[in-house]
């Protein structure tokens, strides 16, 4: 149906000269066209996007938020058996990690997005959409309450109450500001794609402002001086395209301008890129260095005023240091319709919504949490150790003999990831090699532990235990997993395929979440990037940036999308990044 | 001439092989890749933005404005003896026919956007640019007033004086809200790039909107009602393009919206289309009452509420139209500094900037105006009827004889262009022959008029006096004029080439501007366009819709933007048009 769309669109403009029509076509679009065309299958549903009554008992989910966790649990959601509803105040997906190169216009802002619509509606599904935003949720009588962030001409009607089944928590989080007087006055965040497009005005506000004619050499300084504050992948990146955009596009506009700009990064830790290798972090260190940009790690912000920042060293000296733009960026922080939730299910002075390893709320039966707004409160093995002894314990024996250990390891492992993790950095293949090293002396096969001894052994497993990074892949890696979870539902409820219930009987209906890491990227400018890929591997320089823009290219979440960046690229190498106040 | 000859040779080219407008759009694509290239050359001249003291004497020309009659001043001056000064609040050149493009998609904003510094970075000559808003002009002290656009973080000092020896106004016009009361709060405008923006976020407000649950069928409808007031081609342009984006990808979304949206058309005179052929007209209404559009002409907007738009028919009915979202586009009115500037030189009660011939504001001697803030008063022939009749009698014989008036007639053709369109339009080759009708029977050689046998000769020739119309290609024109003018200054001092003073002695510097039309398109949707050449040669259809993509193409200001609305084009046939709220 599509295709043929597609055909009709070209053939009204061409309907005299059919070959000519193919020929440009063919000339248009060149390579990618082909692989588009593919791309534009058939839509075999009817989606309305108005409310229907739905009469039939389908489950309801009701999914909050469009983002990665969002996105991706309804991209790969395919059991037509759910009526599913998404609510979030942005109608679009946005590829938030190419966010730092919007605000210096490396690529568009529309380049990175994907409405909601065009994603659901190559699904045949029940899937409606609604532009609003969730401000309360009421667990207890199963609905949400909704208000839609246009309220104008809406009569007043501007909110509205959802009722779920099932809800899919994917609302991402806010960025903290520590309650750090005059921040949220003063600084640019850089969330959301609204937010990467101000920090760009007002890059170029500041080059217009400091060139206008009555200012002192001091003033025009201070107002080129763009000071980031965190010193993470996303403010390194800022910090890298804006010290390219000045050299390599502000600069050929006036010459004079590299003397007056200056960039600060601010870290409040003893590094950049915390979470990165050493070798990267020392890399982007002297590379920052080199090209001029001032990085002061240990340095906490205390105080933000419309032209000074203040910060407190560790030596308890105080400073100021005068700015013309601030970029704030130094984590998350959880939105108030969250902890307003978190209060209701007593999950109290936490700093995510916590759930199982199944991604189910702690507290709740019906609600699931994914994405940066929850975190998975793994069990330990140590709280569950009598449990886990005693159904190992088959015969009841009261000790605990080679075979049944062997018997219950996969269980085991698959429940508790860091009994896996813990034997794999110990290169233990057996669980009773692990065993025997509270036995010691005993041969192997005819160990036997009593409690105490099982205990001993397994002391130390949980120091495996590691809360997963608030990042894209995290995200999209659980909303593809519960999406999993919901597809087999119901033949995961005759037939479980988790591992035992130590604490109850049977199953678990579904293996818990387990995050693949893939690896992550620094980009640190001038095209090179700081590349950490799983098995330890760096790789630094001009051909991660290419593994970057690879990657980056062929993550797009559409071929449209994945079109228009390629092309926001080739535009800026041959033109360079545009200056207009747009 | 001779551009006019060859526009209309290809016309004719068009009209006969329809195809081949597609061989010319083929050949700017193409061509393009390859000169984009040797665009991006190396800068030559070097320029500051910021403020350098100039100690040289140089005549320092001030330009407010960076429109199509300020930018096409700066592109085309080439006299380095000048210091040029740029002011205005926007640091980019907007290609504006390209708007109603931008409010539903179809081109990208910042594809129809060159920064202003690009352009002048390029020419080898002392250009600077402010980023300010002219607030005041002081004649009497040669200076004006500017105020930075964005005051925060400059410590008081937004405001500045900038002083000038030659000022060129060429500030644009403001949309004419009739002083019609709530058109200014509840209407949206189509005159800047941000408009284009905010309608088009508007519109993906509107759909948003309409697809909450919890509103009725009749509140759907108000709000997918799009009202535009204004049968231009603007308002004709922007209601196409809106019904494309509904029936072409909203459509797609959600077959069901097309039943609910609805697309009013207002205009208060009798035809959509006014200014153009009568063929365009009929063939636009017909098209749009075919299509759903409702063309309500004769309909006067009396006032605006936030949900309804009131009309009162020409019967002196009023009646109240529910809508969910209107824009207005009735015509221009003057900006508050021009006003406050018009009476400064003693002109009251008029709609714009009255100049001479020559662009120079009426009652000043080194200002000039161009664009849509001017309009030039021509000199009627009856006022200067006597100093005519003297300047030509060179005998002083009281009488004018054929070969005295055949003399001057080049001079008087030159000053007073109404002359010149008169005997063409009577297909007079000779002055003498327009004589002898006030002097029937004479032999043509042998013919004396006295004074008032020349009036009445002449009477009728101001008939002929027509207002330019205030669109991109006069105000381009009218820059590319000014700027040759200002060129070639000294030597037509020394000089003069322009026609005899008849009122004074000696000659004018400089020929006086004259307007040459090209044509003019108005695209009505479905990838039709009408379009109206010179020589009253009419085309509607695709193959105009083809010419007009070339023109357009061909008419950017750069590389860069020419590639990146061609790409936009490209991408809305293969891709349709996003609807994110971006």
């Amino acid at each position: 149906m599509k295709t043929f769309t597609l055909y009709e669109r070209f053939s009204r403009a061409f309907h005299d000269y059919p070959n000519l029509s193919k020929l440009v076509v063919l000339f248009t679009v060149s390579g990618g066209g082909l692989v588009a065309y593919s791309d534009a299958n058939p839509i075999s549903g009817y989606q309305s996007i108005f409310p229907v009554e739905t009469e039939n008992k389908k489950k309801r989910v009701v999914v909050l938020g469009t983002g990665w966790a969002g996105t991706s649990f309804l991209k790969n959601l395919k059991n037509p058996e759910y009526d599913v509803q998404v609510v979030s105040p942005r109608n679009y997906f946005a590829f938030t990690p190419l966010l730092p190169s919007v605000t210096c216009g490396t690529v568009e802002a529309r380049s990175i997005v994907e409405p909601i619509r065009n994603i659901i509606r190559k699904k045949n599904m029940d899937i409606r959409y609604w532009e609003a935003e969730c401000f309360k949720i009421d667990a207890q009588n199963k609905r949400i309450y909704c208000r839609s962030n246009k309220p104008s001409n809406l009569n007043g009607k501007q909110e509205f109450v959802v009722e779920y089944d099932y809800l899919v928590v994917a609302m991402g989080a806010r960025s903290n500001t520590f309650n750090i007087p005059g921040v949220e006055e003063n600084c640019k965040f850089l969330k959301e794609v609204e937010d990467a497009q101000e920090i760009r005005r007002s890059v170029i506000d500041c080059f217009e402002k400091a060139s206008l004619p009555n200012l002192s050499e001091e003033e025009r300084k201070r107002i080129l001086h763009f000071v980031i504050v965190g010193g993470g992948p996303t403010g390194v990146e800022f910090a890298a395209e804006l010290h390219d955009f000045v050299n390599e596009d502000m600069v050929k506009l006036n010459p004079g301008v590299k003397e007056l700009v200056k960039i600060t990064l601010l870290e409040a830790t003893d590094h950049i890129l915390g979470m990165f290798d050493k070798r990267i972090t020392e890399f982007a260190e002297k590379k920052f260095k080199r090209e001029g940009i001032d990085v002061r790690t240990g340095a906490m912000v205390v105080k933000v005023s419309d032209k000074e920042i203040s910060t407190k060293e560790r030596s308890g000296e105080v400073s100021s240091i005068p700015y013309g733009m601030a970029v704030w960026s130094t984590g998350i922080g959880t939105r108030p319709v969250i902890r307003d939730f978190m209060q209701q299910v007593g999950q109290i002075n936490r700093r995510a919504l916590a759930t199982d390893e199944w991604l189910r709320v702690d507290g709740t039966d019906n609600i699931y949490a994914l994405g940066d707004c929850a975190t998975i409160n793994q069990r330990k093995v140590m709280e569950d150790i009598s449990a886990i002894f005693n159904k190992a314990d088959k015969d009841n024996s009261g000790t605990l003999s080679a075979k049944e250990a062997r018997e219950v390891i996969m269980d085991i492992c698959e429940r508790y990831p860091q009994v896996d993790l813990y034997l794999k950095n110990k290169q233990l293949r057996d669980i009773v090699d692990l065993l025997k090293e509270s036995k010691k002396g005993v041969e192997k096969e005819s160990i036997e532990l009593n409690i105490e001894e099982f205990k001993s052994a397994l002391s130390q497993v949980d120091s495996q235990m590691k809360n997963l990074p608030a990042t894209a892949q995290v995200a999209a890696q659980q909303g593809a997993y519960l999406a999993d979870c919901f597809n087999r539902m119901e033949d995961c409820e005759k037939d479980p395929e988790g591992p035992l219930r130590f604490r109850g009987s049977g199953r678990h209906r579904f293996r818990p979440f387990r995050y693949k890491h893939f690896g992550q990227f620094a980009p640190l400018g001038g095209e090179q990037t700081a590349a950490q890929l799983p098995g330890d591997w760096v790789s630094i320089g001009h051909s991660s940036q290419w593994l970057w823009y690879s990657v980056y290219a062929s993550k797009q979440v559409s071929w449209r999308t994945r079109m228009l960046v390629i092309s926001d690229w080739t535009r800026r190498f041959i033109f360079g990044r545009d200056s207009s106040r747009i």
